[in-house]
């Protein structure tokens, strides 16, 4: 489905937030926006597995906007299981053609191994030009893999918890394959953790549709407790808001 | 604590979400605003008895001009007992004097009668004619009570799972003390259950701090599930957004 137009406003409200207008020095990590789509009671989905649609098109444009912005787009697993993302970029500029160039490098967290690459909506896209191959960050590379063209597997430093060491990560990420920006999408899992690294995300941008998705949902709340943010601002459309903003250090 | 002046963009805001701009019926109900301040995540308190700062200046006068739109203003016992509300209203027109008859008359739905008057912040601001006295609604109107002066019980009519029946209770509440339109407060048990019931609630007016609380904070979540809402508009301010919008039946 192609995008209706971006709201004109939109640009200016997202513009502080963006990787490029902030000053990152030389030795640091990549640049990390923490992004996602909640209803009022803070679900990301009616339930896992169940498709939602919680943003209007004027978000979603939004959507595609910042990925054109970033250079890496990561997920989890669970989100890749669940709704089977494309993850390309469909948005450019005016006077430019949208095509694989302008979109981000999908980076799926998959500790063990349980995403097929293959027949996924990222494995079509990229058949036809339309989107980057995958780096599939695992714990240990799989032994046999059925070889697919273009799929990358990142062997993940692993912290003392035995889970994936965001830092680390990030400084690989940025090594190996040139990701001086990275946008993190979702799902539940991930976003719960990143909102208390300050340490790791440098922009937060939240989208709020007006409607409640009742506590089956799948929530986002940090486990870890109170999160304050800095440098908030809210911007308004039909149906939705967004909050972007700076998590406190 | 005073209050500082109404945003001028807030009253063109709220306009149509008043009661005094939809029409009622003869013979209908009480208008119902149901309203709040939540965090991004969707809470309502840091933890059960811990105030919580959630909304800024500009939305707590927010809240004082819909307080003085409203003939009453219900919370639930939870509320009472955690946080001890004043529940009078602050502002005024300009002109006019915020004064004991600008305020609604609070309402406490109380079945089990845990709530003490004597003592409460209530009962020192209506002795000090700031506030009106307030109708406890209970289960059954205790035996041997202190005579307070002022307080009034309401025995509500109950369900057939022996809970407080919305509607007959609005009703009463109208026809024995005038009240046509009533502001919703809080707490959690309170905003869930009427969150599902578009045939009790009018108005939605949701105010959300840019800050999360946290997974042990108290929830806003429909147990039912999905809640759909109609004629919906954002308000942003410095720190906050507001939502207003139509429960849609
Ligand atoms: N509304 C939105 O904006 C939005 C966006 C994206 C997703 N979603 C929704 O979110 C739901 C899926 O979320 P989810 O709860 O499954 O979470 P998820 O974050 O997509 O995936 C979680 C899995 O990723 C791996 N993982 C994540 N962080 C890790 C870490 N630091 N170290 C090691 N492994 C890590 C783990 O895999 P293992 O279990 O193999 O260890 C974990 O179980 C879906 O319903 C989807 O629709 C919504
Ligand atoms: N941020 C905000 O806007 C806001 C506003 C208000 C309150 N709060 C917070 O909310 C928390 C308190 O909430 P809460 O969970 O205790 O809920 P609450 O709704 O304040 O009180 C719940 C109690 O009220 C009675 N009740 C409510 N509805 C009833 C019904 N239909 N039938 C019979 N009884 C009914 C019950 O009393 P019994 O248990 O005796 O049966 C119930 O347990 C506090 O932390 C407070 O700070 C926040």
């Amino acid at each position: 489905m192609s995008l209706i137009p971006l709201r004109d406003d939109l640009v200016p409200f997202l513009k502080p937030y963006l990787p490029a207008n902030k000053v990152q020095g030389p030795d640091s990590k990549p640049f990390v926006t923490l992004t996602y789509a909640q209803s009022l009671d803070s679900r990301i989905s009616k339930g896992k597995g169940l498709r939602t649609v919680i943003s209007h098109l004027e978000t979603k444009t939004m959507t595609h906007f910042l990925r054109y912005h970033h250079d890496g787009i990561l997920i989890g697993v669970g989100t890749a299981l669940a709704d089977d993302p494309g993850l390309n970029c469909k948005w450019c500029p005016t006077g430019e053609t949208a095509d694989w160039q302008c979109s981000p490098r999908p980076i799926i967290l998959d500790p063990h191994c349980k995403w097929q690459y293959r027949g996924s909506k990222m494995h079509e896209l990229c058949t036809q030009k339309q989107g980057k191959p995958p780096v599939i960050v695992v714990k240990k590379r799989p032994a046999q893999i059925a070889v697919i063209r273009d799929v990358t597997y990142l062997e993940a430093p692993l912290n003392v918890d035995g889970n994936i060491d965001w830092l680390p990560l990030l400084e690989l990420l940025q090594s190996e394959f040139q990701l001086d920006s990275i946008m993190v999408e979702g799902g539940a899992v991930v976003i719960n953790e990143l909102l208390s690294r300050p340490d790791v995300v440098d922009s937060l941008i939240v989208t709020i549709g007006a409607k409640y998705l009742g506590k089956q949902g799948v929530e986002v709340s940090p486990p870890a407790g109170e999160v304050e943010l800095d440098g908030i601002s809210w911007w308004k459309g039909l149906q939705d808001a967004v909050m972007a903003a700076t998590p406190r250090t």
